[in-house]
């Protein structure tokens, strides 16, 4: 499985075909024929279309994951490590928009032991959020609410995106990474004027 | 496509197969055995497999949408009516969690026509809460937040549930319920001390 750069285009072609029509749906022809390619020289690349899959979910992970990892290190608090994890998740979803629909509704279909590298890299993602999330609450700066329940509806809210966020759409991408760290970090409620 | 008791029954038992297994992977047959019947038996009460899935998808968000208008009417203000959607919501996912679970990850295997019902079900659903966000918003209750992406991120984090809450496990139901409100409504930041 050489990672050129025409074999990360035929990653792109099978990432929109299985957001689209799911990778059950999905046949190794039509992935090919995407890529103008034929079934052989697909093969060449792959062993099993799940290799395909693998691939995709993969990258989609490691790649948010080290981007946010870079990112949190840089932030100088709590604070500005979430916001700067949702502008990493974002900035992932814009550049790579199927394959994060991939990652997000297909990972069930790999087998077992490739389904639990990808889940170990989203459980370091998780790990990555949950400690940054205690940071802010030992800081004083973040509530003291039970960290995985948070950190699980911060990446609800970012996963959730794919089913009815248009970048094309109305409301803008900064306007939407805006609102989105301003309800998780403050939330929808006006402050109550009498506190 | 008469709905006994005992066809409800069977609508059970082909929720558990589609959310663990996946529509396109259950088969008839399947649902059939599952319920003790012959797949003659079944399709007495079905003309196809795709029937289920419809029936399915359509039971949980008519229910969720017919119990959330009810809970709306009845709250004082817009505060209260969103809690009181989350309270519906959760305790459909507490009652029908495979039903959900199909809902959110299978819709879109139905027919154009179905889809289109179900998806129209769904807007009025969305029209309800940000009706109720509307409210509080000319109430002075609530962020003059876009009232879309705000309802958007609150139904991101109720169906995002499946992905990763068990309701047997550490977080009880009403932690879960008293942190999801918080965390909309009031953020995980704490009030700046300074403000």
């Amino acid at each position: 499985m050489a990672r050129t750069a025409r074999f990360d285009e035929v990653l792109v072609g099978a990432s929109r075909l299985f957001a689209r029509n799911g990778f059950a749906a999905t046949s190794v022809r039509q992935v090919a024929e995407g890529a103008d390619l034929t079934k052989a020289g697909l093969y060449y690349h792959i062993r099993e279309k799940e290799d395909l899959l693998a691939l995709i979910c993969e990258h989609a992970i490691s790649s948010i994951l080290e981007d946010a990892r870079s990112a949190v290190a840089l932030a100088p608090d709590a604070i500005a490590g979430l916001r700067a994890v949702i502008d990493v998740h974002l900035r992932f979803f814009y550049r790579h928009p199927d394959n994060l629909v991939v990652l997000n509704r297909e990972m069930g279909q790999l087998s077992a032991a490739r389904r639990q590298a990808v889940a170990g890299l989203e459980r370091q993602y998780l790990d990555l959020i949950r400690g940054v999330i205690r940071q802010g609450q030992r800081a004083g700066s973040l509530k003291k609410q039970d960290p995985t329940v948070t950190a699980f509806l911060l990446l609800s809210m970012l996963n959730g995106l794919d089913s009815w966020y248009d970048p094309k759409g109305r409301v803008g991408r900064k306007a939407l990474a805006r609102q989105l760290s301003e309800v998780f970090l403050r939330g929808a409620q006006e402050p109550d004027p009498g506190a």
